[in-house]
């Protein structure tokens, strides 16, 4: 909301550093405020710090960010609703409940599945043509037909994204979890970015690009559950008196939760590790009614999902073969280890770690790179769109060619040589034979990881195809990332980790009892490890995708190890793209450093804050000027002995207050009446980018001389740490309970009751440690 | 530690109700105690409330509780040992840190492995002996053979827990919950629990009787974690200085955590249930750093367990067969199921939910009466065991007798009829045929279930014998439950509800196309979720132990189904057995009636305060005549310029600092020789029942009017709240952060700067309702 007068500011005013009054500061406020606008034609990222941490990166655009208010606001009004609400009131909001998480999980079922046929069907067609060309013997019009379908696939998604919904690009599991530790940054979560979402991906992914269709799925099944989390439309009518209980941030976090955990599980078909997904990596609060709630949204998308593929089955859904939804069966190979075999699986994850981390690094490098580039305007993010595309069907097409034909085993199960996918794809080679890199460049991504992790097929690749592949895929997996389509990591990443497993595998061939297949998903599990850094939720997940409990101990071996070493070099790669995008995450633990500062060391003044009975005027004109929030309520004599902190208000309640007209001419308290004009439904929380703004407001020049009781909307029960509590402490007691606004009182009697406010931003690394330049952040890592 | 002086009471002084000076109120105040020590004499069960939420039953005794130091205590002491702290000390206490998860994992899993092998071989020499006489057709000497070793088995474990440690009673889940929540009895996991929980289970559950080594294994497990986590002895003088950073409650907490995991993962060779386990049942407070760690630690336990078995495939382990770590592997059977299996398994799920609250509402009775008989001395515990221990005898030998014999079916790939274990028990009949009930009831527990989960054998159980067996495991687990052996509720329940789910298995063979011994996995499922109410958890723990991943849909509905239809009658098994037992446990939320109360309404006062700088006689009496756990401590002119709140100390620090005699003649701040004296180290928190008491200290006469400076071991960063803040939000403060002493502080100026101390006592609902008894609990639900 504060975005909508161009101030780009936090929640409190820590621009204001004179202590003159206020009317004093405002000539100098606002030339701030244009200084901070001439700061947004520097691209954010090309200065590689962000000192302010109130705007991010949304789609390459710079953009104004807030906070989410998980707060329980207990004022007046909201005590009024509770108290009101009897049972059959609590039954809706439990039914609504339940069944949201019901409609969440149908929805993203229902979407990956459209996904999964739609690409099945786009990349088969294309697929199908260019083989037809290939058995011509024409393989320059193969390479054309190639390379057009997928450079007009790519920039098509691109446009999408460009044009439509620039914060659809990328994995969107950053964005995701970021709103999920209280950063609204209104696009996000955007109907236009649903669908965006949905179609780049299968653009994308139809294009043959080195992306995923995971992370979409995520964002998707967010956006899902945002869209139906905004308690209905009231400007189209489409509400109901059962969903204004959900007009709250606290229960839309729950359900984007479980939308998270419900993509995970689409994508994946692992409705377990969806929940341990949502658990491990995307949810900053937790808790247990959570863990069955998501579970449950994920047993739906199961249902879903097995109740779709039945449906094929039948044949009903084109080129969408068995392979349509990933599931890599490797159950049928016998899992035997003996101690060579651990050690091979102890260098694949340290090696497989390194590899993470330089993955990530470069990954970092990329996007940054990129980001330069998108910034400069849409048409310049289609042409790198086109540009990547190109480059990949060159490579994709043009490696297999130099590769010789392998002449088909006698005794495999499948058909060889295949034309459109399987395990042995024909190219250019004569009957009979088989081009092993065209088996893997030239499928959809889904398919060759198939092939690399098919078990009892040791010889079926080369060594030096593999090394090939493995070298094209890393490169192609970090330059693919950052470009401006809806691109998933995992899917590079476990390509790129399974045909490195296979080539470890092939090496150990001598010594190992172990399956190459089996090889395969172990280095993708050493990849994963390496750059995502999750263990459990990663573990679940490689076992429900591969269907085989008895290799649990190698799996969580490999991602141990690999976690281990990768982390000993840099961060995660989703922290690592939410510390590029700027956004304001808030960790769980209080940095070091911190517990050398006190609360009062970062709060600086002075504070707009309002009399229990306030002048109309000065409400609209502090509005008016000020980005701020939450403002302290203060009742002074004679409504009080001596000043005293009387709670908080919000910017929202209060210009839902103005609106509503309640105003006396004189200094009093407000009669009952205020809440016979005002319904608790009016102080709901509408979705980001909803709800009044100061310009809706129509304020007479007479009225701006009375007086509103700000009472009945104060939350009385404010958070508040005294002016010398540990900066650490206060940071824990921030983060654990979700706050918006946390009131610093002074220590010692005989000054104004509340010093001032400490927001998000103030807890940032960067201002803190912008503020005490001499303080090393890293004394004791 | 106020229990030393036998002052039970929390730890700040509610029962202290006058307003006047210190010196006044102690002859009211030692009455009171003389009051509170009469109601001793009365059992806590009998009366069937517990108003006082400060004493608990631990093992059928009466015993004062504490709660745990989970916060930070940033006082000066603490700030320079941390500001001195080291790189090779941060290394140190890392390394120690995966090192105590390392061993924990090692002990867990090997006493698990003991413990099956003891069993094993106890029980198969038992039934092996029956068998003998059986085969000689000498009925009554068999049954006199078992009976006597089944008795025998039982009185030994019922001795171990009467005489040496009465807290191994019971499954031992409840209270590993209740430590991680911050309840301190000092008994729950002492070394002596620790031997007779191994011992003592053996010994239950080679006896025959119906109680599981799960639970127990979960208490084994935080036990070895506590053990070690005691920073050695500086008695015995085992104890190096890597040490010292574990004598703490955080620590401990989480390597207890990682000993939860490590019990489960050993009991069901379930790592990753383990994990979850850890997290949806036992912790209350979780970050996901421990996530890591749980997991390293369950993996080494499965590498142990793995090793384990590998070594008795060869045969060393005497009658440990290939059964002895269960592990019901069903993944033989085919998983295909119409739209009459999901009506079958929802109707499981329905009836499983309602058998399991009714079986949680019997427990529930049955432990309440039982606590009455053995509050009355171990010989009247040990008869309760023996009288238990001989009906389940008579059950398990007389009920066969009646059963009638089966011909061996001609095409089974196990032995049939055999003598010992196996699918098909001879008993008393004649070669080639095979007596069923006897197949269930004369095996132990874990072969019981395999029996049942075994696939491909529909007609191997009569659908009477299964009937039979399903009333007789069903009542003998409610009746078995309180007695004092250890026993845990897992095995119980999953035999009883794989009995029912192969019943109804067995009922719709017509129109299923679903396996019996799937049926009965489900049925084991649909108890467990009727009893335990977990989800997530459970549904790893039984696909880890049946190695069938296909079956996850089917699982996780009926998981859903029964958690709700039990949900709506009463509390989970544990969490009833937490509230029998009086333990204060601390929920994440707030009580809906919390709204309608603010902070100043539970705290009473008035309170015992320490001036900055205290004459030493007064903190002695306050020591000797409260037992209370932290002071506030006030700075007053001249040392500032009115009184205010400079923090918070404890009762251990303040004993080690009179220890340190660091005294005064005149007020004046100490000189910095007092971290000279002194050590970070002395300060650091022993195990429990450990650390110096008030007799230890020899103050001399004249030393009692000299002065001592608090301020070095005060935390100056004490959690405050306004005494107007709503009691909802003071106690999500409290629970969230881990707090064990919160301030309460005036909101007006003029008044001391503190009004009183909230504690876990003040929350807890019987208290609060107590002052409060007009308002009703549950208005909304």
């Amino acid at each position: 909301m504060e975005s909508a007068d161009g101030v780009n500011r936090g929640e409190n005013g820590h621009a204001i550093e004179n202590e003159g009054p206020l009317d004093e500061e405002v000539p100098r406020f606002w030339s701030q405020i244009s200084e901070r606008n001439m700061t947004y034609a520097e691209p954010l990222l090309a200065k590689r710090i962000n000192t302010t941490s109130q705007i991010a990166i949304v789609g390459a655009n710079l953009c104004p960010i807030e906070s989410l208010d998980y707060e329980i606001f207990e004022n007046e009004i909201f005590k009024q609703d509770w108290r009101s609400r009897r049972k059959v009131q609590v039954f809706q909001y439990i039914v609504l409940k339940w069944g949201f998480a019901l409609l969440i999980g149908l929805g993203t079922g229902l979407v990956g599945f459209f996904n999964n046929i739609a690409v099945e069907n786009i990349s088969g067609f294309k697929l199908l043509m260019t083989t037809k060309f290939m058995s011509k013997n024409k393989y320059f019009e193969a390479f054309i037909v190639l390379a057009s379908c997928n450079v007009g696939l790519a920039a098509a998604a691109a446009a999408l994204c460009a044009f439509l919904a620039p914060a659809a690009a990328g994995s969107g599991i950053p964005e995701v979890k970021a709103y999920l530790n209280g950063i609204d940054a209104h696009s996000i979560l955007a109907p236009s970015t649903l669908f965006v979402k949905i179609f780049g991906s299968i653009l994308g992914v139809s294009a043959g690009l080195v992306v995923g269709k995971e992370g979409p799925m995520v964002h998707t099944g967010a956006c899902i559950a945002s869209l139906l989390g905004q308690g209905g439309s009231r400007k189209y009518h489409l509400t109901c008196s059962w969903l204004r209980y959900f007009k709250n941030d606290r229960d839309r976090r729950d359900m984007i939760t479980c939308g998270a955990a419900a993509g995970v599980a689409a994508a994946f078909r692992a409705p377990v590790g969806g929940v341990l997904f949502a658990l491990e990596e995307a949810a900053s609060w937790w808790r247990n009614t959570l863990l069955w709630r998501t579970f449950f949204t994920t047993a739906v998308v199961a249902i879903v999902l097995r109740s779709a593929i039945q449906f094929c089955a039948t044949g009903k859904c084109g080129l969408f073969g068995e392979g349509g939804l990933i599931m890599y069966d490797v159950s049928a190979a016998k899992v035997t280890y003996s101690e060579y075999d651990i050690i091979a699986v102890l260098l694949l994850g340290i090696i497989g770690g390194l590899l993470g981390s330089v993955y990530n690094y470069l990954v970092d490098k990329v996007v940054r790179t990129y980001s330069i580039i998108n910034e400069k305007g849409p048409a310049f993010k289609i042409s790198l769109v086109i540009t990547i595309a190109l480059l990949t069907s060159c490579i994709s097409f043009g490696l297999p060619c130099f590769a010789k034909c392998i002449p088909c085993p006698a005794d495999v199960p499948v058909k060889c040589p295949s034309t459109v996918s399987g395990n042995y794809k024909n190219f250019q080679c004569p009957p009979g034979h088989y081009n092993d890199l065209a088996s893997l460049f030239l499928n959809t991504n889904d398919d060759a990881i198939r092939n690399l992790f098919s078990t009892s097929t040791t010889r079926e690749f080369r060594i030096s195809s593999l090394f090939i592949f493995f070298a094209a895929i890393y490169i192609l997996g970090i330059i693919t990332y950052g470009i401006a389509v809806p691109s998933g990591l995992f899917i590079p990443v476990i390509l790129a980790g399974a045909v490195y497993g296979r080539l470890v595998g092939r090496l150990f061939e001598s010594l190992s009892k172990l399956d190459t297949g089996l090889f395969a998903l172990l280095g993708a599990a050493s990849f994963l490890g390496g750059t995502m850094r999750m263990t459990v939720s990663l573990c679940i997940i490689l076992l429900e995708l591969t269907n085989d409990l008895l290799l649990l101990p190698l799996v969580m071996l490999v991602l141990l190890t690999s976690k281990t070493v990768a982390d000993n070099f840099n961060m995660g790669v989703y922290d690592q793209i939410l510390k590029i995008k700027g956004l304001p995450y808030l960790e769980a633990h209080a940095e070091a450093y911190m517990r050398t500062l006190v609360a009062s060391d970062v709060v600086t003044g002075p504070l707009i804050t309002f009399s229990g009975i306030e002048r109309v005027g000065n409400i609209v004109y502090a509005l008016k000027t000020t980005g701020h929030n939450g403002f302290p309520v203060i009742d002074e004599p004679p409504f009080s002995d001596a000043p005293e902190l009387c709670g908080i208000v919000l910017r929202s309640h209060l210009l839902v207050l103005l609106k509503g007209k309640n105003f006396s001419t004189d200094r009093a308290f407000s009669s009952r009446n205020v809440f016979q004009r005002i319904s608790a439904l009016d102080f709901g929380k509408g979705g980001s980018g909803k709800g009044i703004k100061l310009e809706d407001l129509d304020i007479q020049e007479d009225e701006m001389d009375m007086f509103v009781d700000l009472h009945p909307i104060t939350n009385a029960s404010p958070y508040t740490v005294v002016e010398t509590m540990s900066l650490a402490k206060a940071a824990i007691l921030f983060r654990q309970l979700g706050l918006r606004h946390l009131c610093v009182v002074p220590k010692s009697q005989g000054r104004p009751p509340v010093v001032g406010i400490l927001t998000r931003h103030d807890f940032m690394p960067e201002h803190v440690l912008g503020l005490y330049p001499h303080i090393k952040p890293h004394k004791h890592a």
